[in-house]
């Protein structure tokens, strides 16, 4: 979200994204390149196993997860990088045709000590389905930049 | 790698696994798609960025991770779905030309008390570059089948 700062996160704050499709087309092509199991790459074994057909690879839903983030949460201006993330739950299947999308709540947000011209903002992001379901959930921490003087 | 069950990740177990590398078009490829910050889509904008170069979106070394964690450590028998992952830390820039393994220690492996047939295994994955520089590193958790009786 183009012209946002780290002083535009304040704790509380909750953004909501767009949405994206899933189709089987892609959980298919995503999990050959980087998660081969047969309940991701295979509609006829997925659909024998534990989940009655194809599910996205959790990596999959990361990834998708990460583009609403981008194009919703962060700003090119302001976003720096990521240390790293905790907490990271996958709490249901994603199944093609499944639309997505994000709430993110703000848990925390301090001024970098060593990075003077930089913040760093914790938030709580819940993924979820077109029926309100979180499918998955994460706490992302993220290098703001300070609005410019 | 073919059959192991639960009973084959001890706590303490170390395992290794083999090399993938990067490439800069499979970094503007997955980045265009899911993560389409300039850092990771556009090489002369990277280069005049704060890592100086093109570098992998964390979501991009994190697929990668779990193409090396699902050829090497779980098994086509025994894997059954993941829960989640905690204390995920991107330590350094992965670049093109990067060679990536991991080593992969079991922390914890417990039986399921609500899944009789099934094992929790908690491990830690570290993901090294050629210099063995970790350049991530993550906590996942993974419901892996008892071995049959």
């Amino acid at each position: 979200m183009s012209g946002r700062y780290f002083e535009d996160y304040p704790p509380g704050a909750v953004f909501a994204t767009g949405t994206l499709t899933v189709s089987a087309e892609e959980i298919i092509e995503f999990a050959r390149k980087y998660d081969p199991q047969p309940m991701h790459t295979d509609r006829a074994a997925a659909a024998r196993g534990a989940f009655g057909g194809l599910i996205a690879s959790g990596w999959h839903t990361g990834a998708m997860m990460m583009r609403l983030f981008a194009d919703n949460f962060l700003s090119p201006e302001a976003s720096v990088a990521s240390p790293g993330l905790d907490e990271l739950r996958w709490l249901k299947p994603v199944r093609p045709g499944d639309r997505l999308s994000l709430k993110v709540t703000v848990l925390e947000a301090r001024p970098s000590r060593s990075r003077p011209g930089e913040g760093i903002v914790r938030s709580h992001v819940e993924v979820l389905n077109q029926h309100g379901e979180a499918v998955m959930s994460l706490k992302p921490i993220s290098l703001i930049r300070r609005r410019p003087a």
